[in-house]
């Protein structure tokens, strides 16, 4: 009975937490939270009928593939599976959970987005974050100083999701990584042509991949005046360019982060740049520029990467961008990401066009994105020893929303089985008979279905057949047994004809070939 | 500085922890649990040369695959998934946690081995336990009440891991289920062949699938005199028959349960009966257990099953076992459990052969289970609407260890990549030449690789292939491209021939094209 009145006063104050958010006009999903956990504290109190009531829904920021779903996350999942496998790589797996210590330490202000496992005796752990970091702790533990793996897995962040721009809890990542001491900007380059061959291949409009180099930021603040010790953090802010105006970017160096207004316009002036081969050229001459080795280091890199990208006709798409600087802690060389820049591919291009924030407007087209971290496995060594890595990771969440989109539109209906023949009956008491044949063409390994009733209607067969797509039906009654034959009926055109038993798998086989 | 004082006491006591376990000779595990805890206290400290020292392993009772564990994961996976698909399953995926409500209440005993996350606000998590239960989650929630999916992903247990069995904390399941209301035994059939099928094409060695039903388990009860509210108890003794002798059963029954001496003794004569069809009609003449009619009604749908997996041709290997007894809460009809009974395969049966304990001699062999679970769906629906559910799971890791050591065990190397083609080059300085070539080749499709290097010698490109088990390599030299030709290399015979790069594709195909 105490439990009892515990619970109904938590559910009066949930009660109330719930009623201010709503007068306050709080976001949806900050009310849907705490309207959820009133209806699991009534739950507990069982409901009025006495009976349980369950909180029917995924976890935030999570959801359920339905089998359409799972079609279209199949096909993508094969191209890009495709691609990894023609460059030669390898695949691993990890645990989706790590030693919380493993990742400790390795995404900088990020972490406090990581999900931890309650403490129920035993080691402390966490949800894997990323692949990178699960990959060089993979690395290091196995003393592996040479390899390219692919891995396609789920990771987790206790982000606030944005579930109709793509963004999730959890989510998938598909990481093609290269391993070892190599000559400089050759696997580099393969990352960006894996990444182009990629984006082309699923067809999903335009992209530009934009290209630059931690050495070339850091050099550029140093050249800039900017003390050393605020490098991070004025890389985390020039990081956010893609998302907001330079204006307010300088605001945040200025007001926030103590940097000179001198420095931070120089810095705005080198961060408006964009180009080729001929840029690095430009800038290894800039008389600021190539005081500092580090970035002239990067530089002659990068002039490297695009004759690299050009004997593997890429070109077209890459574009040396200075105000790039992606977030992660670990990057130590060239980095990259991919943004498509077809807009109304999908409808939050449409949003962000008709004036949103501009937040919403340029994040909306990020879809890969990775770098060289030379230093990382060395993190997990015991003797610190360095295992030089390069990788790019695609994101394949907002890929599926554009991908069910066009399959919303296209008129063309997602398949969902590839069953390639139903076998029917079209009158009753055929069930054995029915049932002895699904298994000769299961046996052949012909994909087939069969009703699960002893009496189906012909019709109910064959309306199935239509709504799954299933191209032949194969019909007994009692004179197709008496004649040893099967009446073979090609659900999209309704011709009918008879074929002998014997000839009935080779006929399936060569109508449903393409299958 | 009180921090470090801190840890330093905790360090102290941890020490004690670790001596005390190994004076006590504890299991191994559970040393290396607390060496690791004390490992993380000391990094925590720092260590002598000032740098963090990581524990470099993964979360107990997980582990990483790697390449070469990969590549039989996905041959065993294909086979699986071809079955399924053969049958017209459709897939769908759900997220890896669940709301904690969601899991609570359908595992009975076993709900101590779920893994909860940590409370950081927001809902109350927990990892998914099974695939069944968030299925018939994602049912209710969805309304649907007709589907035939699979679904291939991890599941997490906190149980004691024993992982040269093959048993872990974080595993696979390949579950199989329709759901729907059809005739009696049809789809139930359906799953028994599925498992048949899956477990001859993986060609693991001989194997039985043992079939009962639960309401000839409470029949059974009830005729002997079980009370009503010890049904499940005595169910769980049941359930241990295949992991402890007779005599011990009984001993917890009349012991522990507090059963009389003579039910137990009339459950013992049951559960000693094994058969066929002939089994069945049996028991439905027998005096005591024809007086229940939820047997009779069992009884008579073993013999419906028989009579329809007859038809699908699997009688071969499927018993009647009256000693079956699955522990989950949720069945409500036919249950069934596959075992491999070919001694030796794995070197733990050859351990119990030995003569190790029963627990593990027995537990070994069951590679698939599964039954008909009428109510789950209803215990979501807030109306309480039910969904008939049959399905079956197939433990994979089990058959992993199996395949693996089988790949060991066999001359054959497998191989992790699927590369047709290495271009190399025979000089110095043509790293251009070979960069376009391997270009041409992954543009028109074809699996290649290239040395990261711009000097590789020769030698150490074919030795790649060797290990790699590349069949083929096209090296380029001075003269060969001054006659616009490759020279091509078969890496089984090393036989080389000139061939034009206009016929290059076309060759590097047909020599290639049972990849």
């Amino acid at each position: 009975m105490e439990d009892k009145t515990q619970i109904q006063e938590a559910i009066k104050i949930q009660g109330e937490v719930v009623r201010k958010l709503k007068s306050e006009k709080a976001s949806k999903d900050q009310i849907d939270e705490e309207v959820a956990k009133l209806l699991e504290l009534k739950a507990q109190l069982g409901g009025d009928d006495g009976k349980h009531q369950f909180v029917l829904k995924t976890a935030k920021g999570t959801r359920d593939y339905n089998p359409k779903q799972m079609a279209i996350r199949e096909k993508v999942f094969n191209t890009i599976i495709r691609c990894f496998k023609r460059h030669g790589a390898e695949t691993i797996d990890t645990p989706v959970f790590e030693l919380k210590e493993t990742l400790t330490g390795k995404y900088g202000e990020d972490s406090k987005l990581i999900y931890d496992l309650k403490d129920q005796g035993g080691e402390l752990l966490s949800l894997r974050y990323d692949l990178t970091v699960p990959f060089a702790r993979y690395l290091a533990m196995n003393k592996i100083t040479n390899i390219k793996r692919y891995h396609i897995a789920k990771v987790y962040r206790r982000d606030n999701p944005a579930m109709t721009r793509g963004r999730y809890r959890e989510f998938y990542q598909c990481d093609f990584d290269i391993a070892g001491q190599y000559d400089a900007m050759i696997p580099d380059a393969e990352c960006l042509k894996i990444v182009h061959e990629i984006l082309s291949e699923l067809d999903l409009g335009d992209f530009r991949i934009k290209v630059n180099d931690r050495r070339i930021l850091d050099g550029m603040f140093a050249v800039c005046g900017v003390p050393d010790d605020k490098f991070r953090t004025i890389c985390s802010t020039v990081d956010k360019l893609d998302k907001m105006a330079w204006e307010d970017v300088k605001k945040e160096m200025v007001n926030e982060k103590g940097l000179s207004e001198e420095a931070a316009d120089q810095i705005g002036e080198y961060v408006s740049m964009q180009g080729g081969m001929d840029l690095a050229e430009r800038l290894l001459q800039d008389q600021k520029m190539s005081q500092s080795k580090q970035a002239c280091a990067g530089l002659s890199d990068i002039k490297l990467l695009f004759s690299y990208l050009q004997l593997f006709q890429v070109t077209d798409k890459v574009v040396f961008d200075l105000s790039l600087a992606r977030g992660l802690d670990y990057y130590t060389g060239v980095i990259y990401e991919a943004v498509l820049t077809q807009a109304g591919v999908a409808p939050v291009a449409t949003e962000a066009q008709r004036g949103a924030p501009a937040e919403e407007s340029v994040s909306v087209g990020s879809v890969a994105g990775g770098g060289r971290y030379d230093g990382l496995v060395g993190m997990f060594d015991p003797k610190g020893r360095k295992v030089p890595c390069v990788g790019v990771s695609i994101g394949i969440e907002r890929i599926f929303s554009i991908m069910e989109q066009k399959a919303e539109a296209s008129a063309e209906k997602v398949r969902t089985t590839e069953v390639q023949v139903m076998v029917a009956s079209a009158q009753k008491n055929l069930l054995e008979e029915r049932l002895k044949l699904v298994t000769e063409l299961w046996n052949a390994g012909i994909k087939a279905e069969v009703m699960y009733k002893k009496n189906p209607k012909l019709l109910s067969q064959l309306q199935h057949c239509e709504e799954a797509g299933i191209p032949l039906v194969a019909i007994l009654g009692e004179q197709e047994l008496k004649d040893g034959v099967v009446k073979l009926r090609v659900v999209s055109t309704r011709e009918e004809f008879d074929i002998h038993r014997a000839d009935l798998l080779g006929e399936i086989r060569r109508r449903t070939s393409e299958a």
